[in-house]
């Protein structure tokens, strides 16, 4: 494959990109769907390479709420259990008599220390019960402020979120062709001073090794993103995918990775995302349709993000 | 208009801006007058498009209040149907008899019972009540939590605010004329290591684009904005606005954008902002009266905010 | 004063202090002792000109505490007397029949309610009270929730603290003479990437304006501030303070401003801070003794912190 | 020792360190193993040193719970004896008669007043004991807005922990040696946009003073250290290592150290971190044995951290 030899020659390795280079040695994709690495880790205690706080802050809201209530009712239920062994003798106001429903009443009593809510009809009078109740209250204090802090982490963590066009296009550019996707932000925070890089991965398999060779954009920053932002490179003497026919791309089993960074003008924050676009996501032929226009009044412009990945097939220019 | 053409040779556009080039496609001002972008965003659906966290911190005070009240309103009247629904026998301490009183004592509960107040004047008793009342105060506490967080949230923004004054005036300046206009900040943080940039945005009609050209600044950086910042556009022969007249001026409909970066040294943040100039906001021959002084004790120096937007009339060198 | 102009000649004006150049509408000092702009701002509505949040979190403690406690007052002043206008066979439970204890009583049952204790021993029984407790009740709630975040941002602001030398010195430096002062964190929050700018700045009376010339550093970077640094000016013929005797120097009245940033390891904050040193701040013939030694059991380096300042006389070379 | 010598002629010292170059005035080591500075600090008074802020989110957290515990166990004992002091009889729902119980029952109102508990069964009902609740409700609710503004502190603090190869290795390099050790993220969080800087210091002995020289590194930067990174200091005629026997390096007693900043993406912050390798922790001729494999399905790379600091011996060449 004298094609592939000749890249090796010609383009410069990126060996900056912190994914390892072996093609043995590592997975199909280097980058999930959702821009993580595809990497799985292992070989830490559990307790080791949990951070819990980022746990409890990055999983889904459903898992949260769900543990918040479980541990509620976890920790009640280890109290009513410290009151029933201390003896209800040490709680006034106890109103039921049938264990199921004395049960309840201790459990909502235990409820009402831990919340602070204390309504009082009943609560505790023996010496054990009054310092028992004390330490829940404490605990439970104590709890809330974590909740508190757990919530302000989860709300406030930076959080771009980009729409990518669900293809990426070779599209006909000035009178050669172009690589060519879309982005918007999918968030009314306010993103400037954007950068974008492409890398262009693909597996040497003579060398037996992945290979990166950066690509060149037709722009590759912009002020603000205020509206879509075509990425495009085009496919010129200086691009590795130049000359390529579509039999020869996929024989180097290509992975486009975007490498993406903005400040967040709203939360005063760097933000860094990743995606990437494999073999099978990648339309030959295409051009986008244009997303934004001139709103119905004239004074603003309107910017339609539902249109992001729609595109028409257009004819190529032979290259 | 051949001064246009020869605009577009001599001057490289700046394409970085990410305001995009379509004079068909676009509104008529990029920059609203608090410095946002003049874009309307659709075709997301509602729940894709909101940061329900981004929304509560950002949206004014007597919003937010007011759907506070809302809010806890509503959740007691979900809990009062509640309470009559499990049944008044249910809660002990109930006082009143008429249907309309019974309610609001139901209420008054559950609302003592959502802050945890928790009086114990009425209170639950039969095994329902018992566990709903649970699971409220559980609720409150969690609303509470997430309430101090957005309360964190909105203070804590990063929250530069720049004073501009309301013109921008063609002034005397050296043996020329130069373009300027007077910021300073409107807050005591003290902002510092501050960049200016000025675009140069106008209509090229021939073309049927937007052009944005940058404009070179007397000072570009200053190490503190201690005082007032008379931002100087000169206007000489590597200005696009050089040898127009105010008709020619009128004619390229041009806008003329700030973009403003700085640290703000009291939050330890970098903060960004943008403001723009239209037409009818620029004065031809004027000049700003100073805005600070020797304070009367001699000791500091006195800025005085509110004559930032001052200036008398003054006549033009021939240019 | 030929050496004036001689000055204005040889050293280029750093123009981009943004401290402003006159010298008839300035004050004397350009910055306080604690590293703030000797300014005086006016001309703003009160509330314009203030953040809240900004006040709140930079007030001294013993202001802050007072204004808590004060608050607290006023409010269940102003709820007891709702209370009392309601009337108190409103509220079940009032025990004391004299005025002022009733006032008490109820002034407590306040507090108990905007704390959200809600003891119940008092507690409200008509529907206005009812509605009253409950509203009070939610602002206590939310209250509490500001001051929640108050004090988090009192405490988790960036808070850099220097030491300085109280005085700088005219020291011996190689075959000539340098001025130099001495610095060190008062924290032990690590602060790394350290840099260091000196700025001369004297009144040009000839001119009347202020002028700023930078001065050069023996070292004007370092890579983590965990001893003392002693930052070093040599006075060579690159300096503006070359050949000036005390006496000329004395008449362009110098203020020598240090501009410090750090990046704060703890916090992972950038922090910026400035101090300066007027001309009777200025010690002629001294050298800084040493602030650091081994410690006694040989294994760390012990800083002694107090040391910071002292010195010795010495000679000067003739230069 | 003309190496050493020759070493002071060819490379030059890196005087940017901030860790000082005295030998006899320093301790051991430079720096400790978490990284810390090992340096002591005095000559301040203890309330000026500490950052009670600092301290209470970097104690370990069985410290901080005890001593929440403790605070809260004082704090209700002073107002127990106030209590005690005003006199019992001004609060009503005392139970008990001995001592012992009425002053667990007294701790315990107390306790329920400060966690905002209230169930009332003891109320205040006298004038000074009323107060004395209000204030005492009030001031547990501003110690529990410390808290949580504590927890939040503790947990949302930029933590970035390193994994590092116990020992670092002389291993075989292209045709020469080259120093190298491993390291990699023990954090889920994303490092992205990694830079390494790595430090030579050595005592010279001849003059007295500690040398600081800059290694050469094969990769400085990484954009993402998803699997590990292996820091490669190739030992060629560039090194100060260069043609050094074992006996030599010994005689020089060097540290080496690595400065490691990164931005963490989970976090949107600048996190840095230090290292050093002592003599003891360099092992001759030896090589890292590989840590990340494919994983067992074929589509992730499998990355095992226990693996991180695993060598087998190996021939070095004659350098």
């Amino acid at each position: 494959m004298s094609r592939l030899s000749e890249l090796q020659k010609r383009f410069k390795s990126n060996k900056y990109t912190g994914f390892g280079s072996g093609t043995n040695n590592q997975g199909d994709r280097l980058l999930n769907r959702d821009g993580t690495f595809n990497v799985i880790r292992n070989g830490q205690g559990f307790l080791q390479s949990i951070n819990p706080f980022h746990q409890l802050i990055t999983m889904p809201w459903s898992y949260f709420n769900t543990m918040i209530i479980l541990v509620f009712i976890l920790i009640n239920l280890s109290f009513t259990i410290g009151y029933f062994l201390i003896g209800l003798e040490e709680l006034s106001g106890i109103f039921h008599t049938s264990m199921a429903s004395q049960f309840i009443e201790v459990f909502s009593f235990s409820a009402q220390t831990l919340t602070t809510v204390g309504y009082g009809r009943v609560s505790p009078i023996g010496n054990m019960a009054n310092l028992l109740a004390s330490f829940e209250a404490l605990l439970g204090l104590m709890s809330f402020a974590l909740v508190t802090g757990l919530l302000y982490g989860r709300f406030s963590r930076p959080y771009a979120k980009l729409l990518y066009s669900e293809k990426a296009l070779i599209s006909p550019y000035q009178d050669k062709t172009a690589f060519m996707f879309r982005i918007a932000n999918a968030r009314k925070n306010q993103l400037i001073e954007c950068e974008a890089t492409l890398l262009f991965n693909y597996q040497d398999k003579e060398a037996g090794t992945r290979r990166f060779i950066n690509l060149n954009l037709e722009l590759a920053k912009v002020n603000a993103l205020s509206l879509s932002w075509t990425i495009v490179h085009p496919i010129d003497d200086k691009s590795p995918m130049f000359g390529l026919n579509q039999k020869e791309l996929e024989d180097m089993n290509p992975e486009i990775i975007l490498m993406f960074k903005a400040f967040d003008d709203t939360y005063s924050q760097v933000i860094h995302t990743r995606h990437s676009y494999a073999l099978n996501e990648i339309v030959y032929g295409a051009k986008f349709l244009p997303m934004f226009k001139r709103s119905e009044n004239g004074y603003s412009t309107l910017l339609e993000l539902n249109k992001i990945g729609q595109y028409q097939p257009v004819e190529l220019p032979n290259s």
